[in-house]
């Protein structure tokens, strides 16, 4: 057993790094996306209930909390990891299969407040933990996720102690015991999905990480070896413990910049469909049938054929693609409602659109074919693996944070993540005007 | 998948329950019992570094911590889980291998005093949860364990969150969505043995029962099959799933009231063969030879020779059987000292004294054997899982008390616990006078 992914990884979380220009916009594209989702789920109900827990038990306003009030940093970030995934609408990496934003912006702005850190700081922590929680994703492999843990919660777990403790200053040594005992405390299970326990596990990672970070730094010991020992997380975990997998280019190449953000209010397997919708124009009245063809397991998922509510709307392809022709904006929370399934319009238009399944394509891909009235027909594919440029990401992330903010509170975010603040400026934009 | 085993825990856990005067006196020790070791342990660095912490985050005080101060109860219950854990001065329950005491007493009480609930119901309650645990325990079995996870920790959590749902009344339905929030939040991890991280999993515990508990009761939802379905905590957690083993005689026969108190502040190990040697008398002159038989794990855990300090006697058969000779208390945590590893009669003495491994003995079991001088020999066996007379019981649980808080705090403590009073009046003694 030689510990190479602990060593390594904790001497990247607290060891100089060297970034990008290109991995720093998507940190910031990834804070503003945060904030925008966060904000925008900051009424579901776990959102409610959590926040009320912690303010009625009071305390110290460390941190503040989306929507309103302030609470110590590990209630801050219980409560604001569960609130910004609560409409499950913030990003998504796929190498390991996690929400890389939810568990450790939450940890990291909660101490860049209690510390008042600059933001630049906090957002260069954050992306470092990020960066971890993905590789440890890596590390912990497909068995961890298959069997049923949620690598949000797990992996996030430790990349929100790192920033943490990054933040707090921990040294290399520190940041080992710092894994070792966030080994103990990290846990999350997919079988929540579906309901409030999923967004709930998202919070745990977040304040897990505080604690166990704070824990560290007022001396708390552990034993490092509880990360990937014999009788470590990873052995415990069903984890695959890839080393290769989790250090291959570890500090030269960033595998967060790959980060998958959400364009569509609705589930993620109807996104490759639309955004192959957006290539071509299905709107015009010289349309006679649309066909989608899609991976065989969204069919289970998302084919809703007539839905009835607004969260139906979001399993069903025919209506969203119907949606988007008739210009509802499919990025807006409020465009799914019983209202929109019962335009007639839309439900005209849906009969003309069929789903098939098709299985040359791959989860992450869709293809859109649209039959005209003069006998010809236009098809387009998307994967949503395909890199977006730069400054197409920036263009979409900023539009879809003004749709769920407001434009004006977008912009004053993404200056402030630009050009620089302290950690509790932005954290101010997390209470409603 | 029936959840027989979820349905059945829910419903004991909610529903009225029969006790019998025996396992009520058996609970009122174990409370006592955990108050002597939560006190003793109250300065220990793992104790100091959570209570600073909670302490520092304020907010309501309404659980007492041991040593002083008040938290919030999910604080509260981090803090004197821990607390009580740090000596591995409390009891253990053999079935599942698991300390159900300070997993579950510290969210029992925290709820008590947070909602001032008569200690008789907190007391209710607390059996209720630890029976819990050891059945969850004992339905997780022992691959669970063996592969590295820490039962007080893990079937402790399902524990705790079920005694604090039922002081808050949550009824079946809402207890079965209670185990399956908590089937996310429990984690813990046997390979924290020798740090503060073992001490930190039954405050976690403790802790993560009372927030689920709460959470549900403020309208949290979950998925109930995350305790006993395909994906769920039993399944990702290597658990044998024993339906039988987990509900036999539910309801009727109490496995708590089995429960091993410690008698002596060392090694689980050493305690078989100080026992052994109550039955003899090995102080007297005419004593030439002890020989020690025990299980050969113990061998290499707690046979260190000639140890130099309290820490090492602690872990050393002939310092310990050399002590009770020379009439030092092994029950007080202040025997075991550099000073008494000095003692020049101890040193003598224990030159006569040799311990070997006998595979026909079980890990419970040792045999004392003393040769005399003249050239006779006695002998004594003993088991710790040998029932000991409730009057016994009791007579060495509050023995103890006393020598750890002082006999009037024991008294006032037991007095309390078996006549009546409010939750807070019991926790009002865990505040040094």
């Amino acid at each position: 057993m030689t510990h190479d992914v602990l060593h390594a990884l904790a001497g990247f979380a607290a060891g100089p790094v060297t970034t990008t220009g290109a991995v720093r916009l998507v940190t910031s594209l990834s804070a503003l996306d945060w904030l925008s989702v966060g904000m925008a789920g900051r009424d579901e109900p776990v959102a409610r209930i959590l926040r009320q827990q912690v303010l009625d038990e009071g305390g110290t306003g460390d941190a503040r909390l989306f929507g309103n009030g302030s609470a110590p940093a590990r209630s801050a970030a219980l409560v604001n990891g569960a609130t910004s995934h609560a409409l499950d609408y913030d990003d998504t990496h796929f190498a390991h299969i996690g929400h890389p934003s939810v568990a450790v912006f939450p940890a990291a702005l909660a101490i860049g407040e209690l510390r008042d850190l600059p933001l630049v700081e906090m957002l260069e922590a954050a992306l470092i933990g990020m960066e971890v929680s993905i590789r440890v994703g890596l590390w912990l492999g497909r068995d961890h996720y298959q069997v049923g843990f949620h690598q949000t919660a797990t992996a996030g777990t430790f990349g929100a102690a790192v920033a943490a403790g990054r933040l707090i200053g921990l040294q290399s040594d520190d940041m080992e015991t710092l894994m070792g005992l966030s080994a103990t405390r990290a846990s999350g299970l997919k079988a929540q999905f579906g309901t409030m326990g999923k967004p709930y596990n998202a919070g745990m990672a977040a304040s897990s990480g505080v604690e166990c970070a704070l824990l560290v730094q007022r001396g708390m010991d552990s034993n490092p070896a509880a990360f990937d020992g014999t009788f470590g997380f990873g052995a415990t975990h069903h984890g695959a413990t890839q080393a290769k997998d989790a250090l291959d280019g570890l500090g030269e190449r960033w595998l967060f910049e790959s980060v998958s953000h959400k364009f569509h209010a609705c589930c993620h397997g109807l996104h490759a469909a639309l955004e192959a919708a957006r290539e071509i124009d299905i709107a015009g009245p010289e349309v006679a049938e649309i066909a989608v063809r899609t991976h065989p397991r969204w069919m289970s998922v998302c084919n809703q054929p007539e839905p009835e509510t607004g969260l139906g709307a979001k399993f069903s392809y025919r209506t969203v693609l119907a949606m988007r022709a008739l210009g509802f904006d499919t990025a807006r929370l409020d465009s799914y409602s019983a209202e929109t399934c019962a335009d007639m319009r839309l439900r005209s238009l849906r009969d003309h659109i069929t789903v098939t399944a098709d299985d040359s394509l791959t989860e992450t891909q869709a293809v859109v074919s649209m039959l005209k009235r003069d006998g010809s027909r236009v098809e387009a594919r998307h994967d949503l693996l395909a890199p977006l440029g730069l400054a197409q990401r920036e263009e979409r992330v900023r539009t879809k944070a003004a749709k769920l903010i407001g434009g004006q509170a977008a912009d004053e975010a993404w200056s402030l993540l630009r050009q620089g603040g302290q950690s509790a400026d932005f954290a101010a934009l997390m209470v409603a005007p």
